[in-house]
């Protein structure tokens, strides 16, 4: 079978590797709709990861059904499925500890296109099918429910890690398509004002629908001392962190009331260290919680979050600002990733049989 | 100053009063809009909380200060506040505790048409002003407004009792006007199937508008069945009761998953004891949480809710089905209250000086 | 090989089986210690959980391993091993959840003598080894440790659901083995005083040892007024309840406060249902957790709960009253936890090779 | 009345002052026994909270009421009582929010010897009486309760924050008083093993009454190598931080397991900002915790913890090194806080009348 991989640190290709073998618990599957990810380009541009060499990219997606293993009991060939980007290794000690995304050391949840051979070719590997495949409900389209294997279950995640509450006062850092997710997930767990940090007119277009009160431009001035301005110089109950670096938490701590919390799902590609201002976190005891975790993955997850598309709680197409058709053309969209023209939040490729 | 009191059991009618006096720390204000309470008919027609002889009616009330002590620091003559129907003594050791509502005594912090005159009246006290009452933002209607006293915060604490999380599917169990904002905030606390549970039309219509999924009539079969078909027999993960009586437990133990959590903010006016079927509860070990409390009251939780109308993540006002004018006409809507008429969920009464 | 099996409600008696099947993931062990177990007396004499014919009985003990499947990775043959009363499936819904006990459905954790055979065996199956056994440290006495099946976990877990906190007066009602552990585990979570609600005086020196301030004695007048004389009407702050009856829930929730919580791990046998005093749980809004829930089992917490053997922060041999040798003595054992002598906590069995 | 005041940075000296008035909800005390503390000690000679003119010192004492406001119901002339180093506003915004040590702004519980004056001297003020002081059971030493204000509540404290669980792995670093009382607290909530990162041979004497199982000299060696290699490089599930500065949070966030906690009760005196290694605390993903906080103060938490030393669950007069008698003897203990002599762990000075 043929997949787009990392070469090496700065280089993709297309390489012909055998189809993967499904173990007794696992399964085989093809897929119907890519997504390409930031991450996959820190992985390849920046070796973000260290360097992999033949290594297929990709961690989102939605895909059919080829193969199942011997004790697979819920999936069968021809099922449609989501394919959450982090399939943990549910008996391990982390997973039992409620931390199934470190099962077997920190981020060990996150296989493909880490670890292991990932979605962008034309067959891949699920471990513990049962324990890690949804299934995708009819109606749902391919294309919307492939934001659910990662940028979907990671804006979630930040807004649960910033423990936003009824009425709260949030910030969102970064409106890229994980940001957006926080944008929207926030509304969805009861924000009132939610503070959108971001740029780019599609961003902050879909932000503005997704339930964001108040854009905050952080080419017109300080971030810090706009939403101080906004808000009387209260600050906000929560933030989340989707985007920027590791110096985005000095701003974080500052805007951030005594008893709130941060929520960081933004992946910290460089920098040695993260700093938190001394006096604005209170000196050591101003009770601001930083937080900061890789999204759960798993079968559950993707069954409730499903469930919100199906309800219309929550609608990810509208990122879906580039679409394709044709496994070849995932190397096109990993491009687009790389280059992020303005019109582009997330581009997504459909795959027919 | 003259109000509308309970005379005695089965009894009201108005009565003349002194103005109630300001000390330190209080306020007292007269009323610019006031919602009759189905507590407020418990309490009369059915002496739930026991004989009143001449004590002022009502709890749920939009104001404006009249006089304030001379500690308040927050709050001066001719504001206009929101005042929750609970209002907790904020140093005793139950809020200390975290269960201010619960100050000085199971039920202590409501004080309103219980424990001392409530708002049914030309003028009303309220304790600890700083502490409980919370400006009324420009723009926000009072008669809207005066659900932030009552129907919002029980309605929500409902939905925080039951843990709501993202996904999950959830039964609210009554859809009177507590009922469907428990609807409106499980949907904002990111519910994806809601289950109403109720009969009335125009309950029905206003549940579908804040966000149920399903309605489950109990004229048309018994609900434990239903909703166990509608779910292919797993049931819910969350249940808010918001009606029906101490036998409404069976019922709601019966549709809970394992892990699953009820949240009780109905009243229950009558019967020995509430019966949790023993199998259905895993025979003490399903892990069925069962949770019941009185709403959180004071100034934070009344400033946090009306940024909710505020950024118009909830519109209470599709409740207000009849409307009136003039203080004299909260008899009429006490009345309403009592008689419920089809097409009744909630009445108000707003007041010009 | 031979075990002591229910033959059907009320008979128990020796059969002959094969030896367990190894799959992948599993492991075949022969018991060093093992301890019968009052749900063992429930299942057989009471027909608790139904009738089973030729059911190997038994949940608690400590083994060696005799085989392992191919997929196991961190255990071979040899290895002393601690397993859990209760061993999930960890991939399951309900273990991605948090609630393992419970996988694929209420209970369904719970595997050993209630949905295959139990441990008192010449040999047994545990299914995901990796995942559901423990490695006995050295110098653990398996009697000792055959606590950690069930006794401790489960007085444990009491304490958990109750979510007692620094300084708690805390309540556990009966002390049994379940409740001399919840005493000991309160203790160890910081309670205050500690009300142990007992008769037996083996039963009442332990609990004393392990923590507890008053003793309680229900055969000198009711609990409930003895418990709020001893605390000036106040009540208590949390519940543990480990022995009683569906009636015992009437008395816990009358002596608990506000706020506090309830956790439940006594196996109701026999009721239609639990019956919880309407006004005492604050007309539906007081605030009185009702927590209920089976132990959860699984490598992680053997590992967690051994240590605290290690470190000697508690000592679960105090229980062990009467110590035999020889896997027939097992039969012996269990009909003394059925007749229950006065002089009588917890029976063991050890066996040598 | 005459107190020890700072007279301005690296100054102290014996003042004389009115004695201080009595509102209506206050009371005025005078000392019993008295503590001093090393926040005195960072007030004084680092200007840690800037510099303060004549402004008495001290926040740690056990007193005697001499009088209280017409308010007040729960306390009269000639009471012992306990008295917090932390006296919240009860009905701030930020006390109803559950953060009562932050009313009406970062630290604003903190008064005494910050900004009002403090407890050593003949009289001192006790805002809200009834919400922060809180009665000396019999047959409690005053000397030993004086280690209520602020020793036990901050240590208690750090193990909340760092949220220990049965049969956790804790590191707490840094044994004064505060991290001996983290120590005795981590056990005291169910820890197994216990590191204690300290040098003083008092302090690891009594580290290890208190629970410690494990003592990690950082003379002896790079403390996160050490901890390491006692843990077979898995670290550790908790960590409290009792002393160190800024940069300890590289060490604690490098040895916490994915899911831990960290939690911080330093007070962090100097430095810009808190470094977060990048890498260790899992590129921003890891799941580890950084908590941190000034003790909730107030009436509850002191007949709580006071309850402890009723019963025996833990003594701080273990920590009580030197005694002096006489309120001019505060001088010469708070010099000894400065000087640290190897064989100090905590003076107090008791005062009778």
């Amino acid at each position: 079978m043929k997949g787009l991989a990392m070469l090496g640190i700065g280089k993709i290709g297309w390489i012909e590797k055998d189809r993967p073998i499904c173990g007794p618990m696992d399964a085989v599957v093809r897929p119907l709709a890519l997504a390409p990810c930031t991450s996959d380009v820190h992985t390849v541009w920046e070796g973000a990861v260290g360097d992999r060499k033949d290594m297929i990219l990709g961690h989102e997606g939605v895909a059919e059904v080829v193969e199942v293993g011997s004790f697979v009991k819920d999936f069968k060939k021809g099922d449609k499925v989501i394919i959450p980007a982090i399939t943990p290794d549910w008996n391990s000690l982390e997973a039992q500890a409620g931390f199934s995304m470190h099962s077997h050391g920190a981020l060990g949840g996150w296989k493909y296109s880490n670890t292991k051979d990932g979605v962008f070719s034309e067959f891949f590997h699920v471990n513990d099918a049962d324990g890690n495949m949804a299934l995708l409900p009819k109606g749902i389209d391919p294309a919307t429910a492939s934001m659910l294997s990662d940028m979907m279950p990671t804006g979630a995640h930040g807004v649960e890690l910033a423990d936003v509450q009824f009425g709260d006062n949030v910030a969102v850092i970064g409106i890229g398509p994980v940001g957006l997710m926080a944008v929207a997930f926030a509304a969805l767990r009861g924000a009132a004002r939610i503070f959108a940090v971001g740029s780019r007119q599609i961003c902050v277009d879909v932000a503005k629908k997704y339930g964001a009160t108040d854009i905050v431009n952080y080419r017109e001035g300080d971030i810090v001392k706009q939403i101080l301005e906004l808000t009387n110089n209260k600050g906000v109950d929560r933030v989340v962190i989707a985007g920027g670096d590791v110096d985005t938490f000095m701003q974080a701590v500052t805007i951030l009331k005594p008893g709130g919390a941060i929520g960081n799902v933004n992946y910290l590609g460089e920098g040695e260290f993260i700093r938190i201002p001394r006096v604005e976190w209170g000196v050591g005891m101003g009770h601001k919680r930083i937080n900061g975790g890789l999204m759960p993955g798993g079968r559950l997850r993707m069954e409730k979050l499903v469930r919100l598309i199906e309800t219309k709680r929550i609608d990810p197409s509208l990122m879906l600002t580039h679409r394709f058709e044709g496994l070849e053309k995932v190397e096109e969209g990993l491009l687009l990733m790389k280059d992020k023209p303005r019109d582009l939040i997330k581009p997504v490729i459909t795959i027919k049989y």
